[in-house]
């Protein structure tokens, strides 16, 4: 399938209110009509709205890349710096993005863990970019196809403003593959 | 200090609006007219935005104990489960309470490393309940009054409404002591 008939089956499947019904049947126009990622975003709102009730954002998306932010705003510690709970935030939602984009909606991801190393603190909006081999994605697919379940792990660096690492993560993430969708 | 010295020294550092100030006149009286825990529940959301905000609460606070659960309700991945973000936020913001409480606001605890291990969905708010034994308090306060520097590890179970578990973390933290408080 094509990057756009993911985005549509998986809009099919998560947004669930009469104007987004309305919209899809038209999802083209709309997605032109959306500037930027404002489809991607109103797509990961409709799943988790965890993500951008706390100031989470997709920036971009490409084959096999995601590139993700979380505000300072509404997100400080009493350090006046990013509180951890937003770096967990913009460190997570990209792999099921990833997955969402590189593997269509047939191949669930499930998070089985999460390590963020927490190296210093954050006076900005901070950013992480996010990949997935086409090799990897090629094995999770056999085998998820096989199988029914596979694996993939990603590491992520996340940046403050001036590029400088803040934090690393790694997690790791099972996928099952739907019987239909 | 005692633990209401702790408070309204804490209180004093966090606390910002003019009715903050106004209520802190009389710590005590206002402590007594909040019910429950509502009086540290303000704190934390004062320090950090990002816990009340995501429906995250303290349930009970004693020497070197801590329960804090967090509501499933605005908080749901597109599964209908506890979305993984939210058990971050339970499992890290408890460090931070028992800090605050045992070891005084002269001693700021820094998250260093969090790793959280998803072992089932959980279909309903889920509860965690920490400890940090007395030997472990000394250690930390003797070593940071001597160096400045002291580091606590803490291990949390997270739990859904049936008691099972669903989540296990393990978060590193640096204390790192205060010139004057």
């Amino acid at each position: 399938m094509s990057l756009m008939d993911h985005m549509v089956a998986a809009a099919s499947n998560w947004l669930e209110t009469d104007s987004d019904s309305k919209a899809l049947a038209r999802p083209v126009n709309w997605f032109r009509q959306k500037s930027g990622y404002a489809f991607v975003n109103r797509l990961v709102g409709s799943a988790i709205p965890f993500a951008p009730r706390n100031r989470f954002r997709v920036e971009e998306v490409k084959a096999g890349y995601v590139r993700a932010s979380i505000a300072l705003k509404g997100n400080k510690n009493h350090f006046g710096s990013l509180y951890a709970g937003a770096y967990f935030l913009v460190a997570e939602i990209p792999g099921g993005v990833l997955a969402l984009f590189d593997l269509g909606p047939a191949y669930v991801p499930i998070l089985k863990e999460m390590t963020l190393e927490f190296l210093q603190p954050a006076n900005s909006d901070v950013t992480v970019e996010m990949t997935l081999a086409p090799d990897v994605l090629d094995t999770v697919r056999l085998e998820a196809d096989e199988t029914g379940r596979a694996a993939f792990s990603l590491e992520g660096a996340l940046t403050d403003s001036e590029g400088q690492v803040v934090a690393r993560s790694v997690a790791h993430y099972r996928v099952r593959k739907r019987a239909a969708v």
